[in-house]
């Protein structure tokens, strides 16, 4: 690594640069020498799906991720097939960008319930439908333990120990987890956890983010620049690759201050700031 | 409880209707039957610590709680010292009000800091020079877990076991823990956590709010009214009195939206709710 850029494992996230578009994107990264990169489906949907799969396979980039399924809390039947169905379709979406991964982003409880535990079995019931279903794709699950503070509205699936208690009941070529260091870097357990995914190969993917305050409001849209927080970064690469991890490592902002600014130059930036601090 | 008001084991801390001036407070407990008040410090300094323990006292009111010892986490010695002596006057003060427990928010990183593990330590050595100090006084110590929302800016302690960890290294009438639902109600090892702290008899106090979103910029004051969220209060209180607590049950709401309203409308909303949800 050190003759290299720095960059070999870096992907950057579409989100984190969602003030490009796709073909931005693309020749930005192609300039700074990124050579994987975390698609999210309605980006891909506007420049259109065959475009973007092509697109980023004449310029050589990986897809590291398709963000996201998930969303499988619903009580309704017609809510509930309907999620299964849309969870399909982003499964095909995921073979055909040529990635292996796609991220679930489980669902918050349904209007009214206070059952946390039902809504994580119901999470564990669409996945027994959609497992084989996407090995066949050759594309693997990754439940994403969301922030505690997202466990009503989001994401009933708040730590890695809750989102292995899941995934493990399936085989690891159908789903593992996702690993991101805003959502789990509170928690003690977090590193044993870690553990435990990589010793049945169920890190899907690594994603960066740092934890910064004050948290705006609605709390979506404050994550951190590598670096601005409280997280150490080489803390965490440290802990998955301890458990065998050795793939893309992708950072993943949402942040409305950055978003404001020049996307160019924050893709540079954020490459910089992943050399700086996860490296 | 059939034959009385439901409000036998409720107490209203102070903060969830901070409108009211410390006559208002206890006036109004008078008025609607309620026995108990979880106080803080500032308004008792603003009243006067004396003339506070005197009104209290006169009206036959308990004081459940006193809200708020903590901030250990300085790495900066004269910092420290001043923590120590601040925590040692709190003690004091809740010796005068009468409560034997004083609520600990153990504090957040210090500026530049991603070290959690070294801040928990310096809690940990906080309480053992405060621990005896307060035995001696006839005042517990309880470790409150904040929402991991929190772990930057106020508290490093996330979880009732982190709690537990550093109180289990002190005698149960020096250290405990409390648990208020709005920050554990996510934890699916929280109700262990409770068995655990209830067998060393440690729920020093219980404290419910309810769990709302969209959460405000800062998320500090966006607790729900009890009733109005997605937290089960009677599941939390089966756990807590299966683990042997029967003791006062706190309601402590931070919420600008409440505070904006009449405090007296509130006070009386608060007691009715605690009686629909947590009776």
């Amino acid at each position: 690594m050190s003759a290299g850029t720095g960059l070999e494992r870096f992907s950057i996230n579409q989100m984190t640069v969602k003030q490009l578009s796709m073909p931005e994107l693309v020749s930005g990264c192609q300039e700074l020498g990124i050579t994987g990169v975390g698609l999210w489906r309605e980006p891909v949907a506007e420049h259109g799906l065959e475009a973007t799969a092509k697109l980023v396979r004449d310029a050589g980039l990986a897809v590291t991720t398709l963000c996201r399924g998930g969303f499988f809390t619903a009580i309704d039947p017609a809510e509930r097939a309907a999620a299964l169905a849309d969870n399909r379709k982003a499964i095909d979406e995921a073979a055909t960008l040529g990635t292996d991964t796609l991220v679930l982003v489980s669902g918050g409880l349904p209007s009214g319930s206070k059952d946390l535990y039902g809504a994580r079995e119901r999470i564990a019931d669409a996945l027994a439908e959609l497992g084989p279903y996407a090995a066949s794709h050759g594309v693997r699950l990754a439940i994403e333990p969301l922030h505690p503070m997202f466990a009503s509205d989001r994401c009933v699936v708040s730590t890695l120990s809750q989102a292995l208690d899941i995934a493990e009941r399936f085989p690891a070529d159908q789903v593992g987890v996702t690993v991101d260091t805003y959502h789990i870097w509170w928690d003690d357990t977090a590193p044993a956890a870690i553990a435990r995914a990589g010793a049945t190969g169920r890190i899907h993917t690594f994603q960066l983010a740092d934890w910064i305050t004050p948290l705006p409001q609605g709390v979506l849209t404050g994550r951190g620049q590598i670096g601005d927080g409280a997280i150490d970064m080489r803390e965490w690469k440290a802990y998955v690759e301890a458990a065998g991890y050795s793939g893309p490592i992708e950072v993943e902002l949402f942040n409305d201050e950055l978003w404001a600014g020049d996307g160019r130059e924050l893709l540079e930036q954020t490459a910089r700031r992943f050399v700086e601090h996860a490296v």
